[in-house]
């Protein structure tokens, strides 16, 4: 279960974070490492860091784009310290960790960004949960390592709970849609929408940010996404 | 509550973990460190990984001993990695958390050891109960930071379950769409895929049921719903 969750580190600036974060990941049982363009890496700070987690780093895959990142898993976590405008389906890292376990079979991501800057809005779109650590609201910097240890702590902790077996599975019969497939859905949506007009090209942000936090949240099957472009296609015909 | 408890590093060798436990300590709203002859403190390292939890680090005590560190406390825990011979009452962060809240009252103390030997057995005496975090028994190497970073998240954790932390508000901005609202969206989307073909009057059960599952498994708000019929109004023009 824990192999099979990715963990995601968007744009680290500093080497030593990642090395910190494999270490974290592997004290957890975790060691699926997804580095999206980061600054500096392979680098010596982030082998010293690693204190014997090289293998982490070793396999670590690096893209370039958070897409990229996201190919063949069903459900995505992004964190973020930032209160945003638009109300994000939000939970806890012990929250996080129970739906993780649930869903761990399809392929999960928990993404984390920039040390200073957190993740774009962009970036926070391609996520279906945003996940928030209850820091004291006057001081919520909290390191990156030390988010990644936070998350990967509670999902070990779920897991060792939950016995043998994840709590609450999902139905085998239920097929979810990939990131790839929710993410073609949102693109055809939002060419139809052009096209009938619905959506101005020229100010098109928040009504297509709203209509994916809707369709992200419900977290849809491949049945459900092929029934939703079917709809797309007879509209556009 | 959390400013009653006292964090102690015995002897650690790098600085850079200080300011890190530093940091830790005050996104989770604590701010007592005793540090029992620190190798190098104050230190350039300790200062930039606290990363404004300066004031953290000015206040810090430095000691000669455990015992002097554990003056005034009544309750004393003490983390550790290695297994013992003599089996001493044995808590996880979790439990710790839930016992520190019930005597913070007349001050509790959690105790760190050195980074690579722990602490001595002569120094887990003089703890009362030994904390341990279940890491992956192969891989087992916790980083002190990262350490104090996970007992102080539970402990704020308890103490925002506990009901002493701050409330926090379900967001005011965000208003359920009634059942009656939903009813309507449903009717309005039926006849839409009736008229754009995509669904047949004579055969329309299962599409109807699969995306009333859909929209209703996804609690959608007042404003959501005032979007998709936009959507359906322009499809039917």
């Amino acid at each position: 279960m824990l192999n099979a969750v990715r963990i995601v580190l968007v744009e680290p600036t500093h080497p030593g974070n990642i090395g910190a974060a494999a270490r974290a990941m592997k004290t957890m049982g975790l060691s699926q490492l997804v580095l999206v363009n980061p600054v500096s890496f392979p680098h010596q700070a982030a082998t010293s860091r690693a204190a014997g987690a090289d293998d982490v780093l070793q396999h670590a895959q690096v893209v370039n784009s958070l897409a990229e990142a996201l190919e063949n898993v069903v459900l995505v976590f992004g964190t973020s310290a930032r209160p945003r405008s638009l109300e994000w389906p939000l939970c806890s890292p012990r929250e996080c960790a129970t739906q993780v376990l649930s869903h761990s079979k399809g392929g999960v991501a928990l993404v984390f960004g920039r040390e200073h800057a957190g993740l774009t809005n962009e970036e926070l779109a391609l996520c279906h949960v945003k996940v928030q650590v209850a820091t004291d609201p006057e001081f919520s910097s909290l390191n990156l390592a030390a988010a990644v240890q936070i998350l990967c702590y509670e999902l070990r902790m779920a897991w060792l709970e939950s016995g043998a077996g994840p709590v609450e599975a999902v139905p085998e019969s239920i097929e979810l849609a990939s990131a790839d497939e929710l993410m073609g859905f949102i693109n055809h949506l939002e060419q139809t929408l052009i096209r009938i007009k619905v959506l101005n090209p020229d100010h098109p942000k928040m009504l297509m940010r709203r209509l994916q936090r809707l369709f992200y949240r419900t977290r849809l099957e491949k049945t459900e996404v092929n029934i939703l472009r079917g709809i797309l296609k007879a509209m556009a015909d």
